[in-house]
């Protein structure tokens, strides 16, 4: 059985859709946010909490597998959702986004992409047929074409060529399937240029693809020129598949894409701020720093139950994040997971209602950002 | 209320016994292993956790916390209990053991030790009467005495001063006493002399505390000095109340000094050495950093059925531990806390049925440290 997407609702005033996502390890529902398990763990918290908190799949990095333990050790452990304890979903990217955005001397040609690992020196060779190998020896549920994402501003020639390139490579890596399950997503690039993002949908969308990514943003363009490419680029892709922007956003910018019909996020804000002492909440972010919380017994958002709300005031977290305490990560983690799941947990009522737009409209209006 | 102590079973071939301290909070069994939670958390687990593997009681610095946040911040926001999110027994020291071991330009005389700060190098004054004062505004269950503590090795005549001093502080700190509840525990010192020892014990034991220590152990004197020293002095301690060996030590140490009738155990070992990637098991020690373990899918002590054994293999945590991970710290502080609360729950068990020799023995067999 290869991936399905069943959509369940559409909203009434947006192209915003509630789904199921659906392969043979299990399911989970869409609109959807995978939080990012780089080297194999989400930083900080138990598979177990990301069970509670309810998410249903979770994102794997394939250029740090590959580098550290190596996808055969993985393989000979069990496979990542074994070695990682963790029996739900599991989506991994290509490598390529950490290849051109971490490496050193990289050199991309046609053919591949030759780097040196940002840990040690060593060289590696990347194709299109190596990034699915790799993600097929992890067993990874939902596997990305490697795609060539340029950063932000770039000439518009060399967009055209990541374009052309990325076509290429997503067809080579559809011929180098060899695993009948799960499935695998294409990605469209063509950076802030309105053409090339259609030649990118028109090239990427006419492969038999089970879903398809918007890639090339959050590479340094801003919000404002992220929303108007998402916006742009989200309607042109197959209604009938999942739609997945890479690496966004803030809980306000989820909202904003699911409002254009996207189905799938990741991103490490809500891990990463979290260990920066940074909370998500309904009322707008709080930053433990500030001296404002020294004496503060209220929990970091009042109308969430997270454990972390149930058992601690924003006085000792902010305590724990200037002692450096493991806690303070841990305690923020979960409660910004918890937020980001309840949100789209929210949104796909709303959807079901028929009513996102006020849904959005009022959680903005709330503080959230 | 004060702290009450009932013995519930006495071994047949040792002195171990088994029993239960309890406080208006609530009660714990003994023989009891207290978690260390010097800055107000058990590093890399949260109060839950903790619940979970049993504890009842676990510890708080009175010198990390009299600096940051401060007692009377902590008291403010509800006292330590609700500021770190937890329902059971604390007990603080009295924050002497850090003066002596961690400050700068320390002075002590009869009156007052005077330090400065690791922190920031601000100037202190710690009394006896502060001591109490610290710990009754966080609001701890059981409470230590302040004593000189002095690192082996020592001068008799510096040991000598010790013993007086920590005599005339002990009868200051019960002066000092303005709250009727939870329970004092004393301090015996006497360094690795066996008549300062006796001298101590017959001058502290003869005050009205709930409950004695031996301190002045793990401060550099080795394996064979602590055990000689645990048992010339346990037996020396008051038969109907809580014995107390501080900062003590591996699985071995914990159950040496229970065969000798001790009942309470605070360490750093399970917690600061799971952070290092060691782990205690049924079957020895078990340290991730060897490359032995790169492809072991076994968890990490096969008899166990902590969570972090259910879940996770060696491999999987010296992947973690190598990558620096959080998870790799806090899957091994579960696992090793586990270890302990069940080692000391054995325990309690075999002195039930009266054959605790027999378990030690077997214990130490089997690999135990």
């Amino acid at each position: 059985m290869t991936l399905r997407f069943t959509i369940e609702a559409k909203d009434r005033g947006t192209p915003a859709r509630a789904g199921v996502v659906a392969s043979e390890r299990g399911s989970f529902r869409t609109p959807a946010f995978m939080p990012v398990g780089t080297a194999a763990t989400v930083k900080g918290v138990w598979p177990a909490q990301l069970r509670e908190m309810g998410y249903g799949c979770i994102l794997g990095n394939t250029y740090h597998l590959y580098l550290r333990p190596g996808h055969e050790r993985v393989r000979g452990l069990g496979g990542l959702h074994r070695f990682m304890g963790w029996d739900r979903l599991i989506l991994t990217d290509s490598g390529g986004f950490q290849v051109f955005s971490m490496s050193a001397l990289r050199k991309v040609s046609d053919e591949a992409v030759s780097f040196r690992s940002h840990v040690d020196g060593s060289a590696h060779i990347l194709t299109p047929e190596l990034a699915v190998e790799i993600q097929e020896t992890l067993g990874s549920d939902l596997r990305m074409a490697l795609d060539e994402c340029v950063a932000y501003p770039a000439e518009r020639r060399e967009i055209e060529e990541a374009v052309r390139r990325t076509t290429l490579w997503a067809e080579r890596s559809l011929s180098a399937r060899r695993l009948p399950d799960g499935g695998m997503l294409g990605i469209v690039q063509g950076g802030m240029f309105a053409d090339l993002r259609r030649r990118s949908v028109e090239e990427i969308c006419a492969l038999p693809f089970e879903g398809f990514a918007i890639g090339g943003v959050s590479v340094g363009e801003g919000k404002e020129l992220q929303r108007e490419t998402v916006e742009r680029t989200a309607p042109m892709l197959p209604a009938d598949a999942p739609r997945y922007l890479m690496g966004v956003g803030t809980p306000g910018d989820l909202l904003y894409a699911v409002a254009r019909g996207v189905d799938l996020f990741d991103c490490v804000l809500p891990t990463r701020n979290a260990r920066n002492g940074m909370m998500f909440t309904s009322a707008g972010q709080v930053t433990v720093k500030q001296a404002r919380y020294k004496d503060d017994s209220l929990p970091p958002d009042e109308r969430c139950g997270c454990p972390t709300c149930r058992t601690f005031s924003r006085a000792y977290l902010r305590h724990l994040h200037m002692q450096g305490e493991m806690l303070s990560s841990m305690a923020m983690t979960v409660h910004n997971l918890t937020f980001y799941s309840r949100l789209m947990e929210r949104a796909r009522e709303a959807i079901s209602r028929g009513n996102f737009g006020e849904f959005m409209k009022e959680s903005l209006g709330s503080g959230i950002e």
